[in-house]
């Protein structure tokens, strides 16, 4: 138990989702009030809503993911593209937008959003994924430059390998095509939940203090 | 005159905007036969529709744009955001969707997509932007490896500081705003249009067989 | 005080130059037994020797600096070059070839490298000092995979802007020129040491297991 | 045959290894006036010798070499690890020193660095070599920046899986080794040495004008 995070008010999206549920053990651990949130962020004004429900909001985690999104790209819908898109990318905005005033009227906040590693490296299958966290990543070194002045502190991570609901669920971390991924990761291991949430807390607590839009692969090596 | 696209069949989307007239210049003169497009890719089916009248089509050039997007990210509305994404990226996935097949099936094509270096540098106002033009490069960067084995290349630039109509216009060159910005350029100037479509014309070419996925910036050294 | 390092022996070079003093401090506040070592590493069989004579070391923490290496390419001499060389990239190499076995054998053990982003970003007057810090870098990328089936961690950092005796000492944080530089650092502001001390705190506990090889830049958004 | 070089005075070192024939053929047919070298730049005033001799260089090829260095990072030697730096680094700084001068006084001059992806991408047994080829890009990104305002253009690349006489002999290529490395390169092919000198040719032009300390990497989708 410590209490890197003490007194603070943390917004957590898709809580029962991807690494909804390792950041607010781990967050919880270190003194936060944590607030879940469990609803569909795709509905209109749900999240300017959901921040102006939650109240002060110190750390907000943008914890937005879709199941396993694979599909090559002369076979993607113009459906399942958009569907991409409203669930990680849309949202991402609408949150931030959302935040930011009170976070620039106190001058103080934190901004997290869990990236994946996709956007990173190139790989067959995903690529209507890739330019969704993709997105995320540019946006987030933008708005890391715009709010920096005003001592609003917004970084990512870009995560691959990390057990978690979502994406490496326990019956896939058993197959033989996860066995084979792993051997081109150096780590030559999956990332525990709670490993990849300790990345997120040093990015919530005060030790990001002079991070700026940056975004940090957490990938075992197999981005750096 | 040269002949380095002797005999090529390439399609330049945007003819008129951003790096469409000097792309189509160069092009030409080193011996392409350049099917220039001047319709609006937003329109349900134009993508489609488009790479089907064209018929073989060698080289496709992505060229999108949208005229001087600007805004803080919490003052960005659902709207804004949309009409940067509809025009720059959602075009791009239909378009490479429609005509990867033909280059699949002929073993030999060339996507060269003209992005942009606000996805690879944070600036203020520039999120939403940023956001499509990140969510292009992570995209070429799956695709390109995607159809690698095809023998297909796909690679993108991250252009800026470009004299193009769309965005760095005659009235705006003059502009102190602009002298100001190029303080932050080591090479001090703005580059021709011509000298930007060189890269352009080496991605289209067979001098990019071996790139897969690359994204090429083009800043006069604001990044690298 | 915390315990993120509780009982690990951490063995800290040029104890009291560049990061030397604020790893020291924040390092035994979180229950580390530090061994800090004031010799110059330049001489033949000191690094050797310094390992040997430490015994157990869990974390070795390569902090390797030069005062204020400035000039133009053009100007810098044989001599200037190598001293830089001598000073920052041959002992790192030493030191952690005599540091790996003792490791590897135990798999366990944390090699923190304190970089500079000098290497990542270019800036004139500075080539030689850059190229040494490249080196690093690039030295640590191989490394760290090569020693991750190990258990061994090896990662660095690349910080600019950063108060410290070396190269912001107290004289030059209030001078003219400095006031100028931030003006091109988003964060604009100096790190105090400690502030950057935390990242090493993070790579040198156990929350950095996951990471291989990695480069953490830490500029205040200068470079990302 | 084309004229993208006409009338350059093209000085290429170690013309026999590496890069060195590839590049004299090509660049000799696109027009240059090729002037090879084929001494030891290792020799003490070689490098000042070489470039004086030479007279006017419109384009400098840092072609540097060793061959196979291969060693874990615990059982590289002091004599080993000097050696690589002294045919690779310290050379490189001595030949821009040397030429920069008569280039910034006519305002126009090219330096292309041929380089590695072993500086791009961590991997085993090659942290000495990396670490080498690392000093060469910062080293490049930093003096482009300087002189960029004189006119002159240093770029450098980063090849791997480039048929040459040096890494990818004719006996290598066709051993087991080797094709269990190309499953990890999309491209899934060796690039000749030809297509890899379109690349420097590029740089070697006035296509790279807008060019500044930029690294390029060329590495079948290796790295990017």
């Amino acid at each position: 138990m410590g209490d890197r995070l003490a007194g603070r008010r943390v917004l957590v999206t898709e809580a029962d989702d991807f690494m909804g549920p390792a950041v607010i053990a781990l967050f919880t651990e270190e003194g936060a009030q944590v607030i879940p949130d469990f609803t569909d962020l795709r509905q209109p004004g749900r999240c300017e809503a959901l921040t102006k429900e939650a109240g002060r909001i110190d750390v907000l985690v943008v914890n937005l993911s879709i199941p396993n999104p694979r599909a090559l790209a002369h076979e993607t819908s113009d459906k399942d593209w958009a569907a991409v898109f409203d669930k990680i990318v849309h949202p991402l905005h609408r949150l931030v937008r959302s935040v930011l005033p009170q976070m620039i009227e106190r001058r103080s906040g934190k901004i997290v959003v869990v990236g994946s590693a996709a956007a990173l490296r190139g790989t067959s299958n995903r690529s209507c994924y890739a330019a969704a966290r993709g997105a995320q990543h540019a946006y987030v070194r933008c708005v890391g430059v715009e709010v920096a002045p005003h001592n609003v502190q917004v970084n990512a991570t870009g995560q691959i390998f990390v057990e978690n609901p979502t994406y490496f669920p326990p019956d896939y971390i058993n197959s033989p095509e996860l066995k084979q991924r792993l051997k081109d990761v150096p780590a030559g291991r999956l990332s525990s939940g709670r490993e990849a949430a300790a990345l997120l807390l040093f990015l919530a607590s005060s030790d990001s203090d002079f991070f700026v839009g940056q975004i940090f692969p957490y990938a075992g090596g197999w981005v750096v």
